[in-house]
């Protein structure tokens, strides 16, 4: 039996995820990545060198990220939440978003560990993602 | 490290798994769900009942399907195939891909077991992925 989840279960869903697919649009085409995250009053918080996905999300900030947590092919929920790319700039609020990162996923590489300790490091950049709809389903 | 995989490296990891997620652009936004799916040729095969999903690809059949595999946070796969969105039509061809899934994918729900009894079954839409592009990378 499939159901729509309400807006906090699928909300609860995304804030037990560790790993979500970030979906975004490159150059009218969509392009799927798996990212670390961590959600916090209805923004998404990640991190990310720059690259195709960054280019990406800069040039068309509209934005989604699914979340799912799947026993089997029979009993499963996913989650998806739409929201605008913002990127997060201010050197207190870049260390402040990766001081929770570094701390909910320890296992970050040697450079990010080392740009919780100089954010001005240029070379990672932080952001969120604006949530302004979330929807999800479950079959169990 | 992360290097990049080569397109066998990428299509090889997208043959072994089972979940992937479909990225689709639903009027101007990017979606994504998770899909079983079938790789075979350079075509990924699903179906799909009708929906969010089936509109959007109708409307734009740009879309891409990432699969991933995760063994922690520093040591994970991840590929992604772009291709271009078509419908089965045909019954035979129809019959031919949900008997492959279903025997791939057992626990497929009884009505569409049902619908690889008969094909002409109008609720699954039976697709394709006719992939043109696949890339991929590394973290170990």
């Amino acid at each position: 039996m499939n159901r729509f989840l309400s807006e906090d279960e699928a909300l609860d869903l995304i804030s037990r995820g560790a790993v979500g697919r970030l979906g975004c649009i490159d150059q009218d085409e969509p392009y799927v990545v798996p990212i670390n995250y961590l959600l916090e009053e209805r923004s998404i918080y990640s991190h990310s060198l720059p690259g195709r996905k960054l280019d990406a999300m800069r040039s068309q900030p509209r934005v989604c990220l699914q979340v799912d947590l799947v026993d089997d092919d029979l009993h499963w929920r996913s989650a998806i939440a739409f929201g605008r790319f913002e990127e997060i700039r201010g050197q207190g609020a870049r260390q402040t978003v990766l001081g929770k990162l570094l701390a909910r996923f320890p296992r970050l590489t040697p450079v990010e560990s080392m740009i919780v300790q100089d954010a001005a490091a240029p070379d990672s950049i932080v952001f969120r993602i604006v949530v302004d709809r979330v929807t999800g389903v479950e079959e169990s």
